[in-house]
């Protein structure tokens, strides 16, 4: 096993991997900006090195800091954890030039799935079902108004090189298809330096359905199961849940297949996701893209699965065997994660970064966890994404496991700045989430014009 | 369900309680002391009743104080916790009478194993193996040494009423029995008002297993595996784990049946506890005591099989069947607790109360639980048992167990106070420990000179 890893990132996530190190006999080595000085990682890792100012261009994403970190304590591996340069195939072949172990896949199999237009061709080839669309690149708008008539609208726009919101756009009909094409394409040149277009019907009403995937370096790939990240504001995830209550026996064989498929068919090893958008009224489910990295959502499905993603993705980039076999792999119970921001719901959901004067955590109990960067007195800054901790709890049902996430959020106390809990719990109690009956609009669309009547 | 109930207890055991009820919608009513008036259970509950000053005697003993709060706030339900009047019948007598439902057994199975002659006899009438002694009560020292040639010396000296090491002598040979019964019989007098003594023959070495049960109004009475408690100072239970590392299939089978046989002839219902004394040498093992109430380490036995004794104990208790039968009861991986006290294993543990400074809990990743009554801020009194929290984890295996519980111990962080912390992270690191090898005395016997040698 390796002796030491890097761990490019902060926050929760970057504790995360450090906790599951330690556990492993693994020593850790945390960078930090100069903003983060004291923040949990740092005190946690066993070493801590400074890569840079605030702005994370100049610190958690300057690469050459980073390597040379890694070189000078000696780390083995470095894991990215997500967002920064977790899926940065660049960084991920520095790393393999310098024979530094990067934890996750190869850069080839980041490349091949990060670009959206060679992802859908290569999942056409694995026999995993796409949403109907365009052959490859769409190069014009002639191009583009012929392809839409075919599919019916209304359709996706969306950049290959997209991420972030940016280079997409719904499209409802001919008249808006060419301004939009041309704006989504000068937004795609100008954020990816990549102008590739293609075109998707749009698969409305949705479900945002994930499917969890471990690989080795043996060739063993298996799934964990799906998650529900249906509630979505802004395509931001918001609360997240395994099983689906959507998805019946059947289906959940179908799903995990084609996921299991499309992993097989690039050869993929460490963690990663299969995202579909699930079309409940037929059954029917659409390749959307693979994120080539662990997901902010993993603990919902180590909490029903038993497996913790972290440590097995420690491990097969170590080169051992996943852990467990997919036989093995047993299901218990629902289990639901619930996100929270220093931000100001009641304000546009506006940042609100300060010093943490005083903080409860909610603890104890059967099945419930806490991932968190937070400690009483510590500063968030207002740099980073405002993701504070991530509330997790696993019942024998759904209903047991929102009662649970109702104690839990009832009992977070965090004074000094702003969170979104009090929205969470409205969310959690509302008849729709309750019900399990929501799409990908639902919290948009319908949940949050009322929240915000309510003043 | 109960609509409202009360929680006779303070500290982690009440707010572990108000966390359970909570999760099943029922209201809860914490009692408090005047020492006791910003503890968290306080907090926590719905309502709260202050029942008495400091002492324990005139606030957490109160019986009429707590049923008047119970009366006073409509409580269907009183929690007794552990300790205080968890296994006094004559309160659950009383709660009965005034049509409470104490949640624990009957009044009458209170007192039929609460006193340890007449236990020993049902349990000779179950067939459950008691250690070879006296059959009934041991009136005279010459009945006294008769009855010690014919088992054997060492021998244990008993008190039928004893309990907290009270009216317990052990007796090497026959010189010292006549002084040590006297001794032990006035003892048992003084402390119990019950001088009626007993005999048993000394089983060391001896591990301590002990094994949950869960009984129903409806009759059925399931395990929920079994316990290992050998780690003990001065009869105190300091590390608990399950599963045992030193029972094998065959005599996990044998210990559990005897378990639910002993709980069936008592028709028992509710949550309780047998505890057996192992000889590991010849896997013979022997009724020791049986505890009515939850334990102190109920939460290893909830993480290896899943389920959540404290709902267990409020549903039953409300009339409901048990949740779970026998052949759905799974079991897996390894669990582990440490308590943590606020004492000083330096200075012959003497106890440490005093405000919290600061306090950071472990928390986030699989598998670790922290059952706690603390916060920054708060201060400790000096009134009550010095358990501050327990820590528990759970793993894969035993190894990932141990690793988890030092990556815990290593991030709990309590200022403000001496706590047996690093004491814990030295005992999980010791050889024998880490090898499973202990019995009862390990600990004050060899663990613990080695220990205060260190200095």
């Amino acid at each position: 096993m390796f002796n030491k890893i890097l761990i490019a990132n902060r926050g929760e996530i970057a504790v995360r991997i450090i906790r599951a190190a330690r556990e492993l006999g693994v020593g850790t080595v945390a960078i930090y900006s100069t903003a983060d000085r004291d923040a949990l990682h740092v005190h946690l890792a066993d070493e801590a090195i400074c890569v840079g100012p605030a702005r994370s261009t100049e610190s958690y994403l300057n690469m050459n800091n980073i390597l040379s970190a890694a070189v000078a304590t000696g780390a083995q591996a470095i894991h990215p954890g997500f967002g920064f340069l977790s899926e940065n195939s660049k960084f991920a072949r520095l790393c393999e030039e310098m024979n530094i172990k990067f934890i996750g896949p190869s850069a080839k199999v980041m490349d091949m799935m990060g670009d959206k237009i060679n992802a859908r061709a290569e999942m056409i080839k694995a026999d995993v079902p796409v949403t109907p669309g365009s052959e490859g690149e769409v190069h014009t708008t002639d191009e583009a108004v012929k392809i839409a008539e075919e599919i019916g609208y209304p359709i996706m726009l969306k950049a290959s090189a997209g991420g972030g919101g940016k280079g997409i756009r719904k499209v409802n009909n001919v008249e808006e298809l060419v301004p939009a094409f041309e704006a989504a394409q000068a937004e795609a040149q100008a954020a990816f330096g990549n102008g590739a277009m293609f075109i998707e019907r749009m698969i409305f009403p949705a479900r945002h359905i994930e499917v969890q995937i471990l690989g080795d370096s043996q060739g063993n790939v298996i799934h964990l199961g799906e998650r529900d990240c249906s509630l979505q504001r802004n395509n931001q995830k918001v609360l997240e849940e395994s099983p689906s209550v959507a998805i019946g026996h059947t289906l959940r064989n179908e799903i995990t297949a084609a996921a299991v498929k499309a992993a097989q068919h690039v050869s993929y090893e460490n963690a990663g996701t299969i995202e579909f958008l699930l079309d409940e009224s037929s059954g029917k489910f659409y390749f959307m893209e693979m994120n080539t990295r662990v997901q902010v959502e993993h603990p919902v499905t180590e909490f029903v699965s038993g497996v913790d993603i972290v440590k097995e993705q420690i491990r097969v980039a170590n080169g051992n065997e996943l852990s467990v076999k997919q036989e093995d792999v047993t299901f218990s119970g629902h289990a639901i994660e619930c996100r929270i921001n220093a931000e100001n719901p009641k304000f546009n959901f506006a940042p609100s970064p300060g010093k943490i004067t005083n903080l409860f955590l909610p603890s104890g109990g059967v099945g419930l966890r806490v991932d968190s960067a937070m400690y009483s007195g510590y500063s968030i800054p207002p740099y980073y994404d405002s993701m504070i901790a991530k509330v997790i709890v696993h019942g024998e049902n759904r209903f047991e496991a929102l009662m649970k996430m109702q104690r839990a959020l009832l009992e977070f106390d965090v004074e000094g700045v702003i969170t979104n809990v009090d929205f969470q719990l409205e969310l959690i109690s509302d008849p729709h989430v309750v019900a399990g009956d929501y799409d990908t609009s639902f919290l948009g669309n319908v949940f949050l014009p009322e929240y915000q009547k309510e003043d």
